[in-house]
């Protein structure tokens, strides 16, 4: 197929040229002057994208579910009790990976849709005041249904119980995209992967680790070796890792913290507030629903639509794939077939977010959804004529 | 800014990362066998490409006008008389290249958004019968007008009048992107550049050159060497080349064969219809109206689109590539200000269009042109829906 | 400083610009068809570099230290027995990382230049016999040493004990290099690394598992989820994987598979092997020692060489760097300041090697080690003008 | 073949990997302002190179054959007369290339291995004082046979003879290698091309024009379009060109130019000098003969080898390829058989020279001539210890 491919799941995403370019090149050897250069240029940077004065920032070749196990290992000994919200397919596996581990958890129903609801926090806390809880586990931006959590009020609330559980934040689809501060919300141990908001190719698992989680691990957590952070921050502390690390990916991560940097990061953030806010207004024009139930939860770095009744959302996106190149993220796990995802982070500007609701216009159209051709491009280029306009007024 | 780019100016056009990847290499030995195999393999492709069993093609390291330098010392002497058509900028500039070279033009001046008429030609021919011509200049495509000049009939015009002029062609937005037969249409040589429909970046002039003007060459032309073709043809009978090539824009080239061939040359050639189809369904939807006259003979690469009167077509690309990233063509010479041009050429696909529709359209309302946003948009959705039903039929 | 960089540590190796260029490509989605049809083409190529019918390959966005980890985890419980010989820093580490796990390891200690003794291996078994033994664990080529031991006697030995213990082998610096044949030498677990033999950068742990440990893992294994290998090897069979892969990683395994099917894994193996004796050769004419006891143990993959008293191997490799932008590797461990590495694996050639033995010797000369200049590289020039004679014979 | 191939022809030299990723790159607008700051960042740095300060240094999408040509047709009118030395192939083509253009050309007819004695120079004018001699055209580095022109003595010839030629000096093998000073040795026209000190693929023709050249151009040279350097000049002012320019090879040439300067301009030249005594230290070695005459006349860029008799010098060449992949240059034209070149200019280092120098002697001794092997490698590795220590003592 011609022309350039929209990847448009909500992650990976989109490598720009320049970080592909900055990965082609020679690996360096990794106990060399050169590389010790380099870790120490990304780790603060990366510190700055967490929103951190004191955290350290630990970076392995995994993936996000890689961090999801370095998050848990380090500070949790099989048999200890986490505190989980399920509300939607990430948040169930992120709990499943704590089972896998030997740990034991206490997990919470909600509905695919609805956030992790403060109060709700507080009270199990309080519940279960006698059986301790090591933990509480967020998924910050849930990447199944669209839907972010408020940190912030999630601390507050373990605070108002008086509990000294650690918050653990999966930040996987939210860091760079939407805002997060790891000091300002007390957040003990953050986690993330290299292919969202981070622009690389998958690869990298990186979590930031807060002083009372590197305290906690001194003296506890699971037996482990690959993802002990204890040696890494040691050896980081000189530039190097304590064994190979992915080298070439820290040369992209070095180029995608200088991108991230000049165009601003607070412009980043803003960016992916007014792309989503254009996929919204989208999604209102066509009469569809999305998953996610309370407008103002809804994510800045995703949107997951509900098909209606009759339509499966894998025919939409196998059709959006084979026509136009359009590359849209399926529903997963139980809501497979009901909702199709549409990415909207990292690299990306307003004419490929029209490109890809005018490709999802399209494909919805082929397969009998009754919506009106260019409802949706309209409906977001109005706003972004509108978020333009006022740019231009400043 | 973050995201992609839109390069949409009529070339040079966007060059696939697989061509960028194929070109990325290092530079081998010119004069070693592995160059001989690549010469040996790019030479046939480019034959199918300009559609021809016996014509020689001519590679230079060069520029489209390095190729209308190439297809003039080659059998024209100062002196000697060409005729040739102004129904453009670039149907300008050739003869002047010709003036510059010392050669007599005989122009014939028309409307900027005409073709050249076929009688007309005949016409010509036979009003200076007693005065030799030696070439007929025509410029397939006009790339400043996006007008599509019908090539076949122009021959049949030279035979009506019983003439021996030469048929020069320029094909450079049309080659690989609008229908061009160089044997069944009697073209004695045909010109292009790579950095069009072939998808290369720009750096190439690339030559068709007919048994008859072969002939001429051997006898005739200007004083010459770096253009001079003879060397040239015999040197590549071996694979070779009498200077050094732009080696790795060969290799570019090879790529560029693969994948039009991949596609099917004549999908190449239905997409670029389609795509061009979509655009002018949307010119129509904003009310305003190309510059080409005759709706049958608009461009499939390219299209010029005159602005109200009050309105700069410059502050409408300045708007687009500022707000945008969306680069259009600026109108060339005495239209500057009046047209804008949109390139869709070369590798491209519906979404790319449609953003690039949708991004004009944004640019339009914030310059005033009074038109309704989407649109456009919709009309080039609603156009390729029924190229997509009519494609599922088959 | 100017020219090509030579990186000959024994690892991270040279990638080749094609797998470069086969990487620095856009992310597909790894739920799609795409992605699927690539697995399926990666997995049975790593078969072949395993050289087994049946066993699974494992491939985890890790590096070699999480195939450690990998390898462990899936068959062996906290608290039960491996076996383990101490003949180098990296089988050194690999006992320790079954330590950090939890697991017991009985582990022999050896001189660090010895292989591991095959009768030694069937001594321990015999007298641990009332202590159950669940793997014995083998580093093919110690890394650190230059030495190989001998995998297949090592299964004569473990089944003329007639213990079935599992055969856990680190072949991270022979996999692609040295002679390895997973399933004739009876290998019930292989593991390794992307940046050796397989000329990746590094990013990826790759283990090949046989069904006597599929089964094993099947009703054990200590408690884990990013290294269990049952969800991977189940979504592998229709091409996908149970979290994000490394896809740019994949895409250039799949060219790494083609170089090395292209040159023939035959010649692969023979070049190392040649390219090894002219190394050899170098050092024997500098009168200095390799670190490896027997010369029929020496390793195809890199030479550890022994400097002489009073002078810090550091120095050697420092020198090496900053005058000559070649990479030696450091001696590890207990050897540090002793030993230097030169690396002679992965994507190499003869005249890669002359340049780092005229190189090194330059270094060596340098820091004042009495060699003579020179003599290495006609040494080594000695032996491959006759291994290019007895190929011409051929 | 495995490794990295060596390319020590005399250009196309190695594009170094930073190069390549310069230009693996989207293409942009060349009418944007990005574009435009682009050209206006190059223009300087070249003058730095060319060592001009008034000179305008002009760029075509051309070859170095094409640059002769723009060198003669701005300022040479058919049928006018030049002055010019064989004492190579290139300096015979050169003069080639004027007579192909209608030009008059006084050669003068030296040994291939000489340079241009500026006695003869002055000699020639004055014996010439009634036939007007428009120009003097000289190689400065004759690539054919490695002897470098003194340019300056040239110019002081001139001026002796009190002749108002103009001194246009092909530079193609000697800028960024050889000591060139455009300014201070008077010269009026330099040509060159990207691929040889420049370390850029070929692609490029570039000028550098004095004020004297540009004032005889405003009134004179021959018809020319392509080649016309003026409407280049006069549109650079603003950052663009008069035509399509080869977009990529001008950001991989901004990234040559960072390299340079990085490494130090003098550093460069003063790299070459040591890599090229190597590389003759090497040739007296194997006790052959360059075919350069003078000592203290031999190139800095190249080395030409004379065979002794009986030998095929292209024999050597096809083994060194097809053994070792290491590409030597060919005799050209009437000195094919008799010699080899091997190439020591652009992206290089003493390692890949030793490497070069290794294969070369293995070439040579499969080839039956009768040289000891190891002792160039020897004799250059002695001659970069003594550098490396006298640069250690600084």
């Amino acid at each position: 197929m011609s022309g350039r491919p929209f990847l448009q799941i909500p992650g990976p995403t989109n490598v720009p040229e320049r970080i592909l370019r900055a990965m082609a090149r020679p690996v360096i050897d990794h106990r060399g002057p050169e590389f010790a250069a380099l870790t120490q240029e990304i780790l603060p940077g990366m510190q700055q994208v967490f929103r951190t004065a004191k955290g350290a920032v630990v970076i392995y070749p995994a993936s996000g579910t890689g961090a999801w196990e370095a998050a848990l290992v380090n500070v949790i000994r099989p048999g200890e009790r986490v505190l989980s919200f399920n509300n939607g397919h990430f948040s169930a596996q992120f709990a499943q990976t704590a089972r896998d581990l030997g740990i034991e958890v206490k997990e919470v129903a909600l509905r695919w849709g609805q956030e992790v609801p403060p109060e709700l926090v507080e009270e199990q806390l309080r519940a279960n005041a006698n059986q301790p809880i090591r933990a509480v586990l967020i998924v910050h931006n849930e990447t199944s249904t669209g839907v972010t959590t408020d940190v912030k009020e999630i601390r507050r609330a373990i605070d108002a119980a008086g509990h000294d559980a650690l918050l653990i934040v999966d930040t996987v689809s939210s860091l760079a995209s939407i805002d997060f501060w790891f000091d300002e919300w007390g957040v003990d141990i953050a986690l993330c992967g290299s292919q969202k908001g981070l622009m690389l190719p998958p690869g990298l698992g990186i979590l930031c680790v807060g002083e009372r989680a590197q305290a906690v691990a001194e003296r506890g957590g699971s037996p482990r070796h690959f993802f002990d952070w204890r040696p890494v921050i040691r050896d980081n502390a000189a530039g190097f890792f304590p064994y190979t690390p992915a080298t070439l990916l820290l040369f992209g991560l070095r180029e995608a913290l200088t991108m991230l940097f000049e165009e601003g990061f607070d412009n980043v953030l803003t960016r992916h507030q007014r792309l989503a806010d254009g996929v919204r207004a989208a999604v209102a024009a066509w009469k569809l629903r999305p998953l996610g139930e309370r407008p103002e939860r809804l994510s800045n770095s995703l949107t997951a639509v509900v098909v209606p009744d009759g339509v499966s959302s894998n025919d939409v996106i196998r059709r959006a794939r084979e026509r136009f190149n359009l590359s849209l993220g399926v529903g997963l796990g139980r809501i497979n077939g009901r909702v199709f995802r549409i990415g909207h982070l990292g690299a990306l500007n307003e004419l490929e977010v029209l490109a890809t609701i005018a490709g999802t216009e399209l494909a919805l159209v082929e397969c009998g959804v009754p919506i009106e051709l260019g409802a949706g491009v309209t409906a977001s280029q109005q706003l972004f004529a509108r978020a333009a306009a006022s740019l231009a007024v400043v």
